[in-house]
């Protein structure tokens, strides 16, 4: 048994949703990234659209303000901002989304979900095109707001960080 | 402008769904997988844990029944099997996803959610123990059925495959 | 550990959606019944509107339609029939839902799912005038089609059935 | 012609939200119960089951985010806090929902919803081991925060409350 | 290129949600307006009916808790009230909706999907008897609250204002 | 009391759904069109763009598959094809969405959702340009298969039709 259970298990093991009612409503952000792998004819293909980019960006903000439906642990929250941008580079799409609000608790999970989802949307376009593309390094790269502060990941961390730096945020 | 335009997109350069209309019916399967990385400690936690991962994976099931509301290209399927597993590893989790469906087209984009949105509850659980965890690889492994008849993803693929092969399918 | 385990759990002790992809598909029927009880004045107040009966089962008409997405392990369907009455007697609110389909599995869930909703909304217009109201004895009363034929519920069966028989199916 | 119309009835007899406007924003919380009744063997069935449990409480958990969607007439608000308890009985499972948010309107509807759709998932696990497994006595059990203040359901009110006292709240 | 850009898209010419995140909490008001158009037998159908007309406004309802889902660009708010309007006349059905909040940005968006949604469920009960029906003039007819107070239409605004200004509201 | 009730309304005035059960499964289309009306200037503003108008049609997409949400009455199916077209005129804006589907049922209501919910995107950002900005002439152009067969609007047909015509289907 460890020492440390996690943040969102009560004490008898059980998933429980974080109680944030006594937490301060303070402004909070978040900046997830993540890459969509593919092969250079598929990339190129989609390079040369201009309409599924925007298409795939409505569906991820749509994703954001669903986050609680699809993570059962998140809070909903009456989001200020969402914001996705996509970069189509040569090797590699990135595509970074930012999300605000002024609340109880974090919008992590609502950035996330709106970059994987965003992802998802480029990624179902490029598998006609190279079955194996994938969806890589989906991570937390700022969050800012509430008690812990300001948090900003670090370009050696393990988990696929080098290489994403350069996402057009 | 590329000779080879994308499948999801008219001549008129515009994003659109495919007609499936004139397809036949026939039994289509798709898997995908994924991981989720974090710190030992915190994978730690999350093994010690029993009701997380039934927790996410019954969001990542509803996920699937609803993947044509988060990738608006995607045809609305009366899905007939989703089964998601997860596997917790020493220095990953492992998470794949299988579909079936006797429809006119595909569900490996149900099959992509499912795995995703999965990795996505594991994912806040473990981002207040390590926030730098992230969710890698997320990628079509199989897909049957139809006119193009059964495609195996490569151990060797590029796109990350390798190390991903020891899910619990 | 039980001899027989359960239809929704496969091998390893996890909840599986049934697959139904070998199924025949057949016209299927199932229909739910529950009552909302309420003190005399409450029920009295009901009973003399004309506008929230319809509203409420609007309301449980989409939840049939939203099953999947409430109980995970519920197969999206294409529905093809819904209906749902609603009795306003002396002593308590009757009930019952309706629905049709033809596919692969049955559709009880659709109408408790349905049959509860209804039931929910009409406690919402009850509970500011009666706190204790509540919904009684929502279950399954017959389903037809499948491999297993029809089944109907028996009056004197345990679990509350007696005193609903009286619904205006 | 009732002397005391419906609260979410308007002059004309419309159905209507109220407008809480200018209500006091306060904290305020809920605690919803009710029962699921199945045949002892069926109950033995989920009582061996690790999964089913965390696998229904994440779909109740999301139906109390989605209950402006199920019920018309309840506000959609940024809920704080919402915790769902299981207890497999011998007779009967017994469910309840707590929620908690700071807002000018209570979440009655919301801990209803959790547990009620909580027992949904746990009746279609049992109804292929007893089809005549029911849910009962979905009501609620306390209520605290606005000008009302707080509310608690009496053991010996009738609506069913006798019997559920035991729940592992 | 135009000199006055749209206020939804940002400096890379992306549609961007706009940051509410430093604006004032303040009450924000919004009415909307439309009418149906049919022919005068099947509005005589719907004149004779008591159930479309609130069935239709529930639906109604939940869409405007909806809007976000429906439009990317729309912020998720808490409502503090909606309340549609439907007036059967002898050329046309007037709706209105009006929708409340205290909230960062206003909700015009909310009191539209509202007041459209429930003019297509009457439209669908009217198509088998006049397929030539139609959903005309869905405007904004006032909103208040926010840096720019209180607007009011035009009667004699191009747009189809004039002729909709009997709606019961 | 009218001679010819509902199709929509049941012996008892109650609003139902249609069964379709008994009804042939044949290949059904449908054309839906409508007008978003705006100053010239705003007008010119939407044109200089390329970002809002794939934005609005992936949300008209995502809205056809959800019709059955927002229209209680309508049948959930899975579509086979559907595609949005947007021309964005000197004097308005005209909008068309198309439907096809295999099915026991027409999908007239999800090609009016797809368009309508694409033309109150588009709404929404000429709000801020244009307040008196609105959507007109929502209504069928086409539908076939079925035991009816083929129907089409007449341009003389009074509601609005007449100058709709030159939409770019």
């Amino acid at each position: 048994m460890s020492d440390t259970p996690l943040t969102h298990v009560d004490d008898h093991g059980r998933a429980r949703m974080v109680d944030v009612t006594s937490k301060m409503v303070t402004q909070r952000r978040a900046l997830a990234r993540c890459v969509v792998r593919a092969s250079d004819a598929a990339l190129k293909c989609l390079h040369d659209d201009e309409d599924i980019v925007p298409f795939s960006r409505a569906a991820g903000m749509v994703a954001a303000a669903r986050a609680p439906e699809l993570v059962p642990l998140c809070h909903p929250l009456p989001l200020d901002d969402v914001n996705i941008h996509v970069h189509i580079g040569e090797a590699y799409v990135s595509i970074s989304a930012e999300t605000s609000v002024v609340a109880r608790t974090g919008i992590e999970i609502e950035a996330l979900t709106a970059c994987g989802i965003t992802a998802l949307n480029l990624l179902m376009v490029l598998l006609p095109h190279d079955p194996t593309a994938c969806i890589d390094t989906l991570a937390l790269w700022r969050k800012s707001g509430g008690r812990s502060g300001t948090w900003r990941r670090q370009q050696s961390t393990s988990g696929g960080a080098v290489g994403v730096g350069r996402a057009d945020t």
